[in-house]
């Protein structure tokens, strides 16, 4: 299927495609294609065969291509299809491709705004234990629109930026009063971000079918979650500090165009959803993660279960008129799934530290410093193909 | 004191000087600065002055300006004191003022991130007693740090910009299944916004006595909500659509420098809070504002009686690493004094509805369709001196 040689079980085939930013050496950071273990460097391609717009590959994020449209992102899908599976493009290309291990990947999109909804109906009601152990564990409203709330989008970062362990305010329910300090409860979220291209108007909102006109592709996100300031805080305006200090997503992002292949339908939603969220095409992705903890694998949480499909999250977000903007990211919540071994946060998985995981030998609940996370994902398709996400990762420093 | 002539009463004296974007005619927009009800074109004056740095002043946002920290601030302000004072100035500034009649003002900077705090007490218990009216309206954590939560920074629109009624999901308590419509409890909320000019470092808390290196100045905001979308969306993760729709700035950013004169001590605060909340500096500022429907004063809320400062606020925001970032726009929550006409939202004024006001001969509860609101506010000094902030004005067209 391509002239390049790619690795037997690269995350990045010929199908696939992602875009990032890339910089090698002192040279201005600028977009590639990831291909194999390669990147291929798209300016000087593009600009060599005088491809219309090509100046959009030389920029330093990839919101001026996010915001070109759909019809642009196909076009350059093809185009990159085209310069992998054909031989005669080699001359044009190959001095063009540059190892990933010689690259380093930034952020790749400036972000606008960023929301984080709570999809998962398994990681809702695990979480709704945990923190409101007296009442039930989904709350009135969860089955009938996807719960959401904006985070802090200043504070998304790139895949192995070191994440600091973050102060603040805690108060345990047998204390009189909150102290100050580090929070003894870190953990991670693993989530599938969706990244918008195409803005809305303001006052308009965005049809459910309307997805994959908006919406450009997905990253890896991992929404790092102080408990302890999270359950004093949340209360009555949602999570504020227990999720501000620090949100990685992975540098690649795979297009929802590459990812079709992987669509598997919604599972039926009972109640009946209202009108503005229904439609006969909604779908899931086949993605499953990996969460690996110094290395060690702790859970493989699936995304094809999560109650809520991304273009009901996108109708929702706009249903009251809330435009959308290029740069635009928004994440599903928590994946976890019904299984132990499923579940996408160390709160689940530890039941709010109650029941330790062994971790190289080592006994864990929460975060220390010094550990690693590193969160992987792929789409499947029916014939076994493999859609790779690549990674994201990040290592607890210290706090002061 | 100046030698431009100021209208009696404008709120743009000459120790105010207040900036924003302005476009005249077909014109690029820029930087100008208000003085009485004329503005001052920036750009030409500066660059005529070979002042350096000049360009700033002809981009079309502030966020260039507000990026040069502190001392940029403070020499520009000392440049604009003494062209308005010194008679000297009056061949070099005279031909570059134009009536603000005459101008369009824009969104006078670009929106990083918003967050919008929760400071007043009377509204936060006004707000616990009609939305949990069977617990204690104040909730335990809301003495202890100012509550909290990220807005959406894609939908804050200039003064003037028409507001569309939103849609979404309500339900009452008495209905078995939530509805899709149009808000029926379309509300306001009066607050002050704080403009972040210098960024910080991610991990690297901003502490309480630095707010002034950080923050530029202050806008007028009104923070439009949906109160019936709110009441059945915000749990467990806060406000989301019940706000996002829209929320309106004045055009005119106030410099903390020229409100100093108007600051008042914070009020003692019981119980004592943390130390990183903790200051023997810790201010409030004495504006009064006042919220005009449809033309006839209805509230005049106090800002020097909110229990958190906006010192604190930064301080808390940014106390778990999260950094700021030029543009950062955090608001203070709501406004509203102890008595009944200085409520900052029409909830409250109508608690919920049940007490309807009258409004120019018609009773009113929530915003009607043709509906126009306009909030002004001004601090004023202890010799008399009156500092404005302009206003902020918005009309309810139907939606769809």
């Amino acid at each position: 299927m391509t002239w390049i040689n790619v690795p037997d079980g690269s995350p990045f085939g010929p199908e696939n495609l992602p875009l990032g930013i890339f910089r090698a050496g002192d040279e201005e950071p600028r977009m590639g294609a990831a291909i194999g273990d390669q990147v291929m460097d798209l300016a000087p391609v593009a600009s060599a065969q005088m491809l219309d717009g090509s100046q959009v590959f030389a920029e330093p994020t990839l919101n001026s291509f996010l915001a070109l449209g759909r019809p642009a992102w196909h076009a350059t899908r093809e185009w990159l299809l085209d310069l992998v599976r054909n031989e005669n493009n080699r001359d044009a290309v190959e001095p063009h491709l540059i190892p990933q291990s010689a690259v380093t990947m930034l952020l790749p999109f400036e972000v606008a705004d960023y929301v984080d909804f709570y999809a998962s109906e398994q990681h809702a009601t695990n979480l709704g234990r945990l923190f409101r152990p007296d009442s039930e564990p989904l709350l009135p409203n969860w089955k009938h629109l996807p719960v959401g709330y904006h985070g802090r989008a200043g504070t998304v970062v790139t895949s192995g930026t070191d994440i600091v362990r973050p102060s603040g305010q805690r108060k345990a329910p047998a204390d009189d009063a909150p102290t100050y300090g580090l929070s003894q409860r870190l953990d991670i979220e693993v989530e599938l971000g969706f990244v918008v291209g195409s803005p809305s108007k303001l006052g308009e909102p965005v049809p459910v079918d309307d997805f994959m006109d908006h919406v450009y592709g997905v990253v890896l996100v991992n929404d790092w979650s102080a408990r302890d300031l999270q359950a004093w805080e949340y209360v009555p305006l949602g999570p504020f500090l227990g999720k501000s200090f620090a949100t990685s997503i992975s540098p690649w992002v795979v297009s929802l165009e590459a990812l079709e292949a992987a669509e598997v339908p919604l599972a039926e939603q009972e109640p009946a959803v209202l009108p503005y969220l229904a439609s006969e095409n909604l779908a899931n992705y086949d993605i499953t993660f990996q969460v690996y903890w110094n290395g060690q694998l702790v859970s493989s949480p699936p995304y094809r279960e999560m109650y809520w499909s991304p273009a009901q999250m996108l109708a929702h977000l706009s249903v009251n008129g809330a435009s959308v903007r290029t740069g635009d990211l928004y994440a599903s919540g928590t994946v976890s799934g019904p299984e132990k071994d499923q579940r996408g946060s160390f709160i689940e998985l530890s039941w709010a530290g109650r029941e330790p995981l062994t971790v190289n030998g080592e006994e864990r609940t929460f975060l220390v410093d010094g550990d690693e996370v590193t969160i992987t994902g792929s789409a499947t398709t029916p014939d076994g193909h493999r859609i790779g996400l690549g990674s994201v990762t990040g290592r607890i420093l210290p706090g002061a």
